[in-house]
């Protein structure tokens, strides 16, 4: 049988052993050893069971409930969210200090917290985008805002007592921000009023914490068209002095799943705002934050397909036909080993790109920094893809029952099928990748990755040389005609990640071959195969452009 | 751009170029032309379209709703069904006569049937679910009843006044039946009285047709334990004289798609019951049923694409973004020729598999049963697993959008999840397509297939000689280890599938290819690619196992 690891006794190994999170934070001064690490891994395990996982069904048929400009949670989620200010986990990843004022973030690696989150996401994801979406706004303002909106405004979302809001999208402005049509005029004082309709904003309005700080892109009266014209504003939903903003939920979404998180139409009339950084420079500002934000998205892949295989790994131990426990049979044995062998993968190579960010921040190492920027479309884009289909393959293995609500197969699936969607679709990610992140340096940031792969695995060496020359391929299509380029990035993205994700389980092998090695050599037989598909696809971009042109 | 074909364009173009419907029928004394396939199929696009599909997403948001034994459809499905059964839809495919007893069918082509089906199914999945399980029961009943209770059931199940039920699956018997407990003693009177509870009875109590039969399996007293000893019986819900018969709804399941289709707990409590078929024959006539339910859940997955593509390419086309309607950008329309491609070869496997079962049913042709019974597991497997994946990619060209209900994105993808578990779980069509029908004959049905479909394409050519080399190596992997071959038959019937896919899509295009020739290439160019992974995969079924034995 397959070790049954769980997903933190994986997290740990993979911070100790694969991504080597000891030796990193000892070369940066703060070193935290594999005791420390795995106490904070199993802690954060902890809560997320103890506290956080039993109420996900009931989070998921009560939903979040609109009523008059007020979201109700589910009656559980607000004590929960106590919890979770009481447990200090807001604070993990966040710095001890921003301009020399203290703000009360631990400061632990990004690849610690990606751990945590995963737990967390796990157990409910409806409950856990609240505090994601809160360090993705303290991620910002950590870089961006003033020494005196840091003080103010960073002590009590580290604390989690203020939640954050990324108020982004617009009806008319998805994908293409460009597009959007808020607006923001001086006030004189140096501050600004912020009017305009947001849409799909998560958490946006909710019963939980006691304020919510929305960061909101506007445009500024003399601002330039298109994406150079927009600002960054902070805009909280109370005053300093208690009144009530200019800002209010105008409804929430009736969505396929993560029920119980509020996805609300955001209104904001005349809303007193701070412009965050510079003007007309918000887009930037807000696109730093949107690296971690993508990573952590796909971590929630990862934690879909971790959810998914605990549930059918439960069942089919106990679910008996023709005598014998179904996880016998070698079909329904095959799933569970896809699904276990596929959010491993993802698992680990998100602790990749996290710790590749730590050694980026810590070190100030350069390279670590492009392989970050190069990781994370990949991660965002085949994590939750992969998420998307561990929970369809979780469903598979129950049969009947996982269509039934019940046993909450299904939810992970309506829950799943959103990660794909925001943070950047994963058309745009596959874009990312193609049209920046290879073609910004030709292609060198991917070859040095390549070339570090080699030499685990003859198969994975094969992979890695087809997916070399489907880079090259990219390159040249991206050089010939950008709309070529872009129709093979999904595919190409795709075998990257099934490429990487071998290399990784080649290294958790590498590191434990009783733990890992049979999982590594069933990804490699039977899935690494995959890539070669993908890349074949990538390479015949302009097989869809003789559909659009002909 | 590719040319926009409508589903009924395709299915008329499909059943009179591509598999040759006209022909065929002629051969068998009672031909069909052009025009009138063409006919039928158009009055059934005009049925779907403007009777069945305007009310699809109310019926999903009203759902059916259970109490105190009693089932009530959504508000419109009673006029809507009395709409199908003046429209005579559900004699299409009925015999004429059974056992020279008149019953009122038209005795038209399964092929043309798959059409029909295919077209009411993507209006709306939960109605037409009603009256496929009735096509099922009438089918089973033409082969199986005696002369008298052919008589008495079929001309109103033909009319569709009285619907039918399957009633199989209990909570300990799912893919084995051979574990179900419901029992039958015989009422002296050559009558039985069955007891027994069945769970996940599709359409088991609604408040659309004046009567249901159920045709339920049960054990005699004097039975062999196992599969040999299940009889099948057929029970009424209110018998001849008006009275209504030991048989309740004890509630229904709540689910995540096909809200608006009853999925029903049925107690049958010494429910008076006639013998069909022999004494412990029952699960023999039930499969016979069970192969054209098969095909029409494949068909399914066919309606699931057509519906997420319809959808998706509506979104597209008005949906602008950086200033251009969103279907004109690569990684757009590469999406939506993915759904294309494959709901049109999955479209058309299932009319050749349809035509193969005319072929042997009207012409007597025993290679065309043997193709039929070697492409069933293949169309319902590769077909709904396209269906639930074209619906998530429905989703995804939706954006933000495809997540919110009110769009109809995400319950395409909620009904569809059902199609690859029931009628047999697309595992169990694996193990079906490896263990019995290629073992059975020593692989020459698929070898007589694949020599076929040589010479249309070089790219398919070689698939072909891939999938040959696949078919060998499962035929030798289930000589040596029956449990190598199940690891490893998902992989292969997917690969099946791919294969099948480009030959059917070549011979569209060989048929017409300004219409379909891009498409095509698209097809072969970029999705063909995965048979070749999907056969690695197949070949490595002792990777599986290796996990199981640890």
């Amino acid at each position: 049988m397959i070790p049954a690891t769980t997903a933190a006794e994986d997290l740990a190994f993979g911070l100790i052993h694969v991504v080597g999170l000891p030796a990193l934070t000892e070369a940066a001064g703060a070193p935290l050893s594999p005791d420390d690490i795995a106490a904070i891994v199993a802690e954060a395990d902890r809560f997320a069971r103890e506290k956080v996982a039993p109420g996900w069904q009931e989070a998921d048929r009560h939903g979040a409930v609109y009523e008059n400009g007020a979201v109700r949670t589910p009656p559980h989620y607000p004590a929960l969210y106590r919890d979770w200010i009481a447990g200090g986990w807001q604070s993990l990843p966040a710095p001890a200090a921003v301009h020399g004022v203290a703000v009360g973030g631990q400061g632990l690696p990004g690849a610690l917290w990606n751990a945590v989150q995963e737990l967390v996401l796990a157990a409910d994801t409806s409950f856990a985008l609240g505090p994601l979406l809160t360090a993705g706004a303290i991620d910002l303002l950590c870089h961006h805002a003033t020494p005196r909106q840091a003080a103010a405004w960073l002590p009590p979302m580290i604390a989690a007592r203020w939640s954050g809001a990324m108020c982004l999208t617009e009806p008319q402005a998805g994908s293409d921000l460009g597009a959007l049509r808020a607006r923001a005029v001086t006030r004189g004082d140096g501050s600004y009023a912020v009017t305009g309709q947001k849409i799909f904003i998560t958490w946006g309005e909710q019963d939980c914490s006691e304020n919510t700080l929305y960061l909101v892109l506007a445009r500024l009266p003399d601002a330039p068209a298109g994406t150079r014209g927009i600002s960054l504003f902070g805009a909280p939903k109370f005053l300093p002095d208690g009144r009530r903003n200019g800002i209010r939920c105008g409804g929430i979404e009736r969505k396929m799943g993560i029920h119980a998180s509020p996805t609300c139409v955001m209104l904001f009339e005349e809303a007193e705002a701070e412009l965050v950084g510079e003007p007309h420079r918000g887009l930037a500002a807000m696109f730093a934050m949107m690296n971690n934000a993508r990573l952590a998205v796909g971590v929630q892949g990862v934690a879909h397909g971790a959810r998914a295989l605990a549930l059918a790994e439960a069942y089919a131990a106990q679910r008996v036909q023709f005598g014998v426990p179904i996880a016998r049979m070698p079909d329904v044995a095959r799933m569970l080993a896809e699904m276990r062998a596929t959010t491993l993968a993802g698992r680990l190579l998100a602790l990749e790109a996290s710790a590749a960010g730590d050694r980026a921040r810590l070190l100030g190492d350069a390279a670590a920094a492009a392989r970050l920027a190069l990781l994370t479309p990949v991660v965002k884009a085949w994590c939750t893809e992969r998420g998307v289909e561990n929970a369809s393959l979780g469903i598979q293995v129950h049969g009947g029952m996982g269509f039934v609500e019940d046993t909450g197969a299904a939810q992970v699936l309506r829950d799943a099928r959103i990660a794909p969607i925001y943070e950047g679709t994963n058309g745009i990610q596959a874009i990312d990748l193609v049209s920046r992140k290879l073609a910004r340096d030709e292609g060198a940031a991917m070859r040095a990755l390549l070339a570090e792969a080699r030499g685990l695995d003859a198969r994975l060496d094969a992979a890695l040389d087809g997916l070399a020359r489907a880079t090259e391929a990219m390159l040249a299509a991206q050089a010939r005609d950008a709309n070529e380029a872009q129709a093979g990035a999904a595919a190409y993205l795709d075998a990257a990640g099934w490429v990487l994700g071998g290399w990784m389980l080649a290294r958790a092998r590498a590191a434990d071959a009783a733990r890992y090695g049979a999982l590594a050599e069933f990804y490699l037989r039977r899935l690494l195969p995959r890539a070669a598909a993908r890349c074949a696809e990538a390479e015949e971009g302009r097989a869809v452009l003789a559909l659009l042109a002909g």
